[in-house]
């Protein structure tokens, strides 16, 4: 993280003298800068199920340091009720814990890849530990099973926060090579620092360019329906003291006929064999204006986003989410006739032949 | 006007045995529907400034009554006060009141040509009457200055009335001539029976098909930042029993990927003598994407809307609105950071390559 930003998306704390997870309240902002402190099962998995803590990065750290917290917590408790320092009771209680975190947002990827490995990371160190017990191999003197598994936790929750920092950074490194000082640059929705744990991801060659002086002027699409950029782009990108202007979402076309903007850059979900990308709704049809309008496009996202699996856009089938989001949500007044008929689909898949690049932090890929 | 709707834009109604100028409060729309009796020259001041009555052709009607009826409420008065049938303080109230009103939108061409329209018929009819004083010529019986000039008035602006119906009607029939039954059409903001006293001019053609069986399957745009399609297009539409359904602005390009479009049709504000023409923020960027999609995209609006001073789109300035639009109007919260910097252009120039053809009411013309 930079010097820049004055609050943390999801970082390890502690509570009565016990590991909590702590979090910036995403749906609180613009308007309110809260954080939260858990340490309970439902606590968490409500923050990852109401978007409290979002972006794929930033969901993933927050749940490989959930499943430390937790476990951490569930072995105290075990130690201070049976005195025991190994319990097998604590390896069920991992397995449970990381279906229910899992079960909070069973498409996001990133919350399934984070537990998972975690879990993996103290399996390992439970296998170690009884390999050890049964044949009397070099142990830690006086550390029992439940100590290793919640340091196996915590070392390999440390690990996913730092590689996302330094990924973030790496594709941030990679696409500034793209920009040149005084650009105008166009983004849609947030894959920004509130995203990840780092510095964003298609924020981040911006970021980059910032502490260098580039003097950027960024404008933000606000992204109806759910207003992403309204509410998380404009508000770190004028926290980190970047020049960004708000717009609407149907103002892009106008921006870029006036000269305003010299490059698009925005996230992915997936990205398919092909270089079609899966983004927020809104992105395929920004990359169709860029490509009139001669701007280059680019995607930039951790390369574990692109789908070796998935062949083209065709096969990345798009989530279609509730009306009401479109004419309600947000408003003090239903915005449109009660009962009207919505299509409100959540994301689009732009063609890869509207990308000029994809960003990655292992460098640039041209579709 | 046409049986499926069960409203009026504008009319002439009576209070108090005196003509009143009564308005759909499109302002409430949604939520609710009500009426304005309006006879008094702040009270319709208001209704125009704060777009109670909105859409160019619209408030011509409504201007053209309105002159008349403030007028007649004049005459009236004098009469009881004076006993006077002819008053020459009148034509100065008439002076007045034109001026008075035409300050209420000063850029509304539509406002300014109505209200000149309907005193030029009433400064004739004075002329008339002096005339025929002068030189003694035949004359009505007993019918002094005052009734004639509003008699004129009447005539003037009911002839504005029946004529703006006439022009949403062939543009309607003109424009019907270009879609098939069973088509997808996308629209944005809204140009429709709200925003005219007839059928509307980019909906007209929709209705004309609507009334033929067509079954259309109409798109809307919600139009930010007011929200026009939503609060607008998507009422009058359902209620008029056209199939709509309500988009993002932003998903405009993924229901044209999906093959729901084969036709868009947006109205204009001003079109220059090239064919570039001016419409709400966001229409230029839907004139591109159905470019890029393979799907016409016409422009319809009364031949009027055509300036032939105007060379190109170049020459068209554009109005810039306050940034409080995007990030506080509609929202409980704001939705992004006070004071955040926003750009926020009301009208956008679709160039007129991106046009198919414009439809006036005098025929489809091809830039």
């Amino acid at each position: 993280m930079n010097s820049f930003f004055d609050y943390k998306t999801v970082e390890l704390t502690e509570k009565n003298g016990l590991p909590a997870l702590k979090i910036l309240d995403q749906t609180l902002l613009p308007n309110k800068v809260e954080y939260l402190e858990l340490n309970t099962p439902e606590s968490i998995f409500d923050a990852i199920y109401k978007l409290r803590v979002r972006g794929a990065p930033a969901i993933g750290v927050a749940a490989g340091y959930a499943v430390y917290v937790l476990t951490a917590i569930e072995a105290d408790r075990l130690e201070k009720e049976t005195g025991a320092e190994t319990s097998p009771e604590l390896m069920t209680f991992l397995d449970e814990t990381a279906d229910y975190l899992i079960s909070a947002r069973p498409t996001a990827v990133n919350l399934e890849w984070a537990v998972k490995r975690v879990v993996k990371a103290a399996k390992a160190a439970e296998k170690d530990f009884n390999f050890k017990a049964v044949t009397g191999g070099i142990t830690e003197h006086g550390v029992g099973l439940n100590l290793r598994v919640v340091r196996a936790l915590k070392e390999e929750a440390a690990a996913i926060h730092t590689e996302d920092i330094e990924m973030c950074r790496k594709i941030g490194e990679n696409g500034l090579e793209l920009l040149k000082p005084g650009m105008g640059i166009l983004t849609h929705c947030n894959a920004g620092a509130l995203a990840t744990s780092g510095i964003g991801t298609a924020l981040a060659p911006i970021y980059c360019g910032h502490e260098k002086g580039y003097d950027f002027k960024v404008y933000a699409d606000e992204t109806r329906p759910l207003l992403q950029g309204a509410r998380l782009t404009s508000w770190e990108m004028s926290r980190a003291g970047v020049d960004v202007t708000l717009i609407c979402d149907n103002m892009a076309s106008t921006v870029m006929k006036q000269g305003k903007i010299q490059a698009v850059i925005t996230g992915a979900d997936r990205i398919a064999a092909n270089g079609d990308a899966a983004n927020k709704i809104g992105t395929s049809g920004v990359a169709i204006l860029a490509k009139e309008y001669g701007i280059p496009f680019y995607v930039a996202a951790p390369s574990s986003t692109i789908d070796e699996s998935c062949e083209s856009g065709v096969d990345i089938v798009i989530e279609e989410r509730p009306g009401e989001e479109i004419y309600k949500a947000w408003y003090e007044k239903p915005m449109a006739p009660e009962g009207v008929k919505t299509f409100n689909p959540a994301f689009d898949v732009t063609d890869h032949k509207y990308i000029a690049g994809i960003i990655t932090e292992k460098g640039i890929w041209r579709p």
